[in-house]
């Protein structure tokens, strides 16, 4: 076995869990940055017969240490390469997945029809079309404006369309760079933790207190309604913050979020709000942070289909960097970002912008929200379940993610036995940051039928 | 008039020229670092009453100073602004464009229906699919790796799928961060540069030389057969090569990436390998990086199906980072590039991967080079038009870029005296780094009467 066999071995896999080997967290690499061929040349050296001297040839580049400060897999790769392990274990299990929060309903008709004409009429000289405009297409800016904005006086140039949420934190972290301090709801959504760490923003990992130097955690607990203490946080340049919060589900109030925009606004900082669930609230809470007055000139809000139309492996979304933002020097953070989407992005994909445009139709609007409506209950049978069981929980009113405590109790420990005993996939609330330790993230993404068993096998684990 | 209306009024607008106003470009911004405010309120003084004292509140957030290194816009919304300020100059004027290197063809229906049935099987629950693996899905990476490396070792788990190389080369760039060096072609696509730029590899902009301090530019002129002389070179980490070269179009031959390899090898660096063209080559020469013995373990490369299929609006692209590819202290690159994907990405619409998976079945290739085969009758028809009028032209024959040389003129005059006696957008050499001063490149992705009725109006301006 040659060297580059074993490392095609050792490598390959084409599910999430690529490159996320067991071998590769438990030796923790990245953290104590154990030298990569040493132990292939071990493995080589067993196998290879002593005249073929194998030489590993390593170029001159030096690896980026931010990347080498990130702490093993991101989350939910993670998760995923447990749940295959699990099925090695066990094939024939039933396995239930309610951790990574992927949507399983199908998509209405009239949203994929029109994905479909217009992957068609592609086909035609009428309907083709090449590179769109890198910001989105014209009508679905417009529409996306007026029907989620239309009080606001966010307008049509406001708005960026983009292929998810999650890369357009990291558009915005390429924005920032790496010389500004960023602040983050512990626990909350890893993509802005990790972002932050791979542009350079922070420190290195602290072991001790399983956070990164220098960026300011807001614990967020039962205790403070998921809502942090403002004073006790310190000033930051960017405040990633999330309502309705993955994973607890907790949506800010009007007053909260009030404080919030006042609080940035006194120090200057930038919010990046996360409204990607605000169509899942009940409560007669913001769906926008720029329902608040004064919002514009210190918030950015990102937002995503992929909750409301089930769009997840579709791809759109969208952010709103409104004109009135401006760094520090005067320059608008739109004109930095619009050149971002322009140079690192070209656009989301058509077909996906067309779904986008059907899905605000008022036939696309009521279906999306029947669909929502489906996930609500599934998130009621989930909340009923575990209180009937004498369980603390959260979340699940305004979100598709209940939050269920294990007081004193390790969150992966917890989704361990949970998935050993239950064959149920969950979240381990750790994985979000250390506030989340001693929780676990369900989610109400699935089947009814998968729903009422997995419970079934709560209610039998835990009776 | 409010500041904020001012602003309104001057940053709006919705197509690819979005805040790339001629002012904008004119009064040097991020050159000159002009603070944004103090015109606008100059704006304002002029019609506000005395007593309405407006300020503006800006955050206290600095700009990264990267993005204030940047040039003007990105190019190609540069192209599309002017385009459009020539339309409004003259609305009656049939302007064609052959700019930006937009497909224009449509896509075959294989390809479409494909797609077509795609979308709408996400309204079954047979059909549905939330998120895939972020590396893109596994028989797409499958076909790519049979398809167009099947004699190059290169396999499946070394492919990732991505929504166009563009996104990629940022992606890149953020794996390898603020601390290499690069080198790149001059002249060449101007994202390997930008990127470069936005990720703060390079120093500030030297106006005299129309450089980027610390870039290494690799002049590639008539005279070296557009092939840059390595003896010349200085190392650096990385190398930006493009083959066939956009915009010359001229492709590199194995003897010469026989000579890049071994100069990556020789220097420990790692070649950035852009083949997005490959397909439209008519000589023997390499389509891949990876056909030359030892790229493995220098080079990554990144391709798109924009210019095979004219998926320039529906998104899809590939880069191949082999598991033999490793950083100085023998990490593989690929782990990093891994982690990106799955951290800054979720993975291309899975509706463009059904397509791109269409695209290399049978019928789909037979498909896919017709439409290659027609746009490469476009490029003769082009690079007969100039020779015949007595240029010098370089490309065509391995691209569907032809590189016409003026000498002793500046690129955008002569780009702005074509439009303005021919309504034909091409591109300003100089776009593409100061070796391309000079020329322009015209673009061969046309319907055929449009290609013909160009060739007609540049017969009629320089007869």
């Amino acid at each position: 076995m040659s060297v580059s066999q074993s490392f095609a071995t050792s490598l390959s896999s084409s599910s999430s869990a690529f490159f996320v080997s067991s071998n590769f967290i438990s030796s923790g690499y990245g953290v104590q940055n154990v030298p990569f061929p040493a132990k292939s040349i071990g493995v080589v050296k067993c196998v290879a017969a002593p005249q073929e001297q194998e030489t590993v040839f390593k170029t001159k580049v030096p690896r980026n240490s931010n990347m080498a400060k990130l702490q093993a897999g991101y989350l939910f790769p993670e998760i995923a390469r447990r749940r295959n392990a699990h099925l090695l274990k066990y094939p024939d299990a039933k396995v239930i997945s309610l951790g990574i929060g992927d949507t399983t309903e199908p998509i209405p008709e009239v949203i994929t029809s029109a994905m479909a004409q217009k992957s068609l009429g592609l086909s035609t000289r009428e309907g083709y079309s090449g590179y769109g405009a890198e910001q989105g297409e014209k009508p679905l800016r417009a529409a996306i404006a007026s029907t989620f904005y239309g009080n606001f006086g966010i307008e049509e140039d406001d708005i960026f369309i983009s292929d998810g949420a999650k890369c357009d934190i990291s558009r915005l972290q390429v924005v920032f760079g790496s010389n500004v301090t960023m602040a983050v709801q512990d626990p909350s959504y890893p993509a802005y933790v990790d972002s932050s760490v791979i542009m350079g923003q922070t420190g290195q990992f602290q072991k001790d207190v399983e956070k990164y130097a220098t960026i300011e955690y807001m614990r967020c607990t039962a205790e403070n309604g998921f809502f942090p203490d403002l004073s006790t946080v310190g000033r930051t340049d960017i405040i990633f913050f999330c309502s309705p919060n993955n994973p607890t589900g907790s949506a800010a109030t009007r007053e909260q979020l009030t404080q919030l925009v006042q609080f940035a606004k006194k120090n200057g900082s930038i919010i990046v709000y996360d409204s990607a669930y605000a169509l899942y609230m009940s409560d007669d809470n913001p769906r926008s942070i720029f329902e608040i007055p004064g919002a514009k000139e210190v918030a950015i809000e990102t937002s995503s289909y992929s909750k409301y139309a089930g769009f997840t492996g579709v791809r759109l979304g969208w952010t709103v960097v409104p004109k009135q933002l401006l760094f520090s020097d005067g320059f608008p953070v739109a004109k930095d970002f619009n050149r971002i989407v322009c140079t690192c992005f070209n656009g989301a994909s058509n077909i996906a912008q067309a779904g986008a445009l059907a899905c605000l139709s008022p036939e696309g609007l009521k279906a999306m929200y029947e669909v929502i409506g489906f996930y609500k209950e599934n998130t009621d049978i989930i909340v009923d379940t575990f209180n009937s069981l004498g369980f603390k929980v959260y979340g699940g009113k305004n979100a598709p993610y209940v939050w269920v405590h294990f007081p004193g109790q390790s969150s992966w420990d917890v989704f361990s036995e949970i998935l050993e005993r239950t064959h149920v996939v969950t979240t381990p609330g750790s994985g979000f940051g250390p506030g989340g330790e001693g929780f676990i993230r369900v989610s109400a993404f699935g089947h009814r039928e998968n729903i009422l068993e997995a419970c079934r096998r709560f209610k039998q684990l835990y009776k």
